[in-house]
């Protein structure tokens, strides 16, 4: 985990960005510490509870980067109002008006960030969208602060070729930056263009006009970026460490207790080049075990086969008791499934981190 | 929910034998009690901290239903010394002589029930195998008390039809029972044959020879339960609330605040005869919107959809601020990425029923 915080770390020195970390891939006091000790500024939050517990953790320049929801604008209000730096997001002109209405009513001038739509992929306003610019203007208008344009490029989670990525990194980039450029030329301001995913973060050749970079998954990284082709095996820093319960030798099965609930349902890598089921086998030391996969889960168990042939030894190879690790298809949502973490130190110490969920 | 409780107590009653609710479902307090006040006797669990849970609720009839790791046998001791009546589950001679060794060394003479497969669909010792004897009289000789057989017929979500449906409980009643009868022929007690699943307890015709079901999703039943047929759709008692935050309207999508965060990954309709996505979108008042799934989901961000043609007007059909409740594909899925439940009252009134998760 902490050779992976230095590598996105050092790259985005490189580059010379700002790395804001998506503290939803961890939901964990410590991992995020690590991240903003390596040089991290503020945080990137999916829900108003991280954006709370980051916050009583000390934590105040957060950027809540999902589009609000009016109903949530009080619990928003209440941590700008005790100190939090709390950035908003939207990308319509009713989102607007929903904002400026409660600022207004609350003498809030909320600092709001528009999502720039670069690949399609989900929300967002097109860099060249007319709506980007009433949107702008409607946010000036009603007295809240224009503090930037923010953009994801999703769309790289289905990428593997590096000249690809590269391009939707460009794509990305560019796209921002002309989105900021656009508001600035109408007279508004635009201090921060935010971009960023784990995939684009990594394939940037450059990213001029761009301010800061945003990335999550980096943090412990997982089969879905392997296969994207961003980290190696080994970097996975994140496994779910299960014991044998059982066989099924005619089947060649080896019956552990992990199931979905443990690895949670991520098939993310079924559609990739490389379907790795509910994850790699490895030993309980995590180097992986060539061609064993956890093949289908249930709630509590799970089912390890050979995925090239029978293996009618498995038993022997696999005895009851023996203790394995499953590398994840998804770490966020791997991570999701467990109170607590537990850290293995470089001094061989094992240490319990705890996470939250929830909303 | 208490409907679903009601039917199937009542088709229990009516079959003559126990019902023994499965708790991984809910892994609520309250939701339990009440399938206990309905007359379920004892329940069912997936994971050692249900059974710490819930017996330090007051629960002490517990079976814990995945085959026991040696590693958790000091728990499970710990939960006997206080009182708790647990009962461990295997289907090895390798496990056997670890729970045999582990209590002889403490003088715990634990009861093991054997865990039998009957459709081949996970774990157990299939009803004719010579294993299941070795088993018997190894537990025996080892100083454990052979408590019963337990069955799972899982393949039975597989079906849809109802007489593959009766076919499959037939096969799970019938291949129990035959795996009590040869135990109790060669000279061991068998005082338990469980058997269970939600779609088997509601298409057994008889369960002659049977003490016992457990079940579990009935209670709040979901999309893949209503495929294989034992509900209709107004009888899922768990939904997802959650608001429109953003359109992409030219794609006719309207965008969520509920992802795969708040649904979970589970895709279990995916493989059935009618392909729900992440769920059936409904208004808040729970009455489904035909047509209208969550066709897709990031972690915090769902997108809603027609599935049939591209909605170019769901912005006026959804406007920003709409509330819609999400019908989920798998309820023991959604309903772990929850800290609480949230339960309407037949007297109009809201409570917040908390839930747990974790090993």
């Amino acid at each position: 985990m902490r050779d992976n915080i230095m590598r996105m770390q050092e790259r985005m020195n490189a580059l010379g960005v700002r790395l804001r970390p998506h503290a939803k891939t961890s939901k964990c006091i410590p991992v995020v510490r690590a991240q903003l000790e390596a040089g991290g500024q503020g945080i990137t939050v999916s829900t108003l509870k991280e954006a709370e517990v980051f916050f009583a953790a000390g934590i105040a320049d957060i950027v809540y980067a999902v589009g609000i929801d009016a109903a949530k604008l009080p619990r928003a209000l209440a941590l700008r109002r005790s100190g939090c730096d709390l950035r908003i997001v939207t990308d319509s002109v009713a989102g607007v008006r929903a904002i400026a209405s409660f600022g207004a009513a609350q003498a809030e001038a909320f600092e709001v960030w528009i999502e720039v739509d670069v690949d399609g992929h989900r929300s967002g306003i097109p860099p060249d969208g007319a709506e980007l610019l009433t949107v702008g203007r409607a946010l000036h208008d009603g007295g809240m602060r224009v503090g930037g344009v923010l953009a994801h490029a999703g769309a790289s989670y289905e990428a593997h070729e590096p000249e690809a990525l590269r391009a939707i990194a460009e794509a990305e980039r560019a796209g921002t930056v002309r989105a900021a450029d656009r508001l600035r030329e109408a007279g508004l301001p635009c201090p921060v263009v935010s971009v960023g995913s784990t995939p684009t973060a990594f394939s940037a050749r450059r990213l001029d006009g761009v301010t800061e970079v945003r990335a999550g998954v980096y943090v412990f990284f997982d089969l879905v970026m392997h296969n994207v082709g961003v980290c190696r095996m080994d970097e996975i820093a994140l496994s779910v460490l299960t014991t044998v319960i059982g066989h099924q030798e005619e089947k060649g099965w080896a019956i552990v207790d992990a199931g979905w609930m443990a690895m949670s349902r991520d098939r993310g890598t079924r559609e990739q080049q490389r379907d790795f089921g509910y994850g790699q086998v490895c030993d309980e030391h995590g180097a992986p075990i060539d061609g064993y996969l956890l093949a289908s889960a249930n709630q509590e168990h799970g089912i390890v086969c050979c995925s090239e042939r029978v293996d009618r030894g498995i038993a022997a190879r696999f005895p009851i008791g023996t203790r394995l690790r499953i590398l994840p298809n998804h770490t966020c949502a791997t991570a999701a499934q467990h109170p607590e973490f537990r850290a293995m130190l470089a001094n061989g110490e094992v240490e319990t981190w705890p996470r939250f969920y929830g909303w």
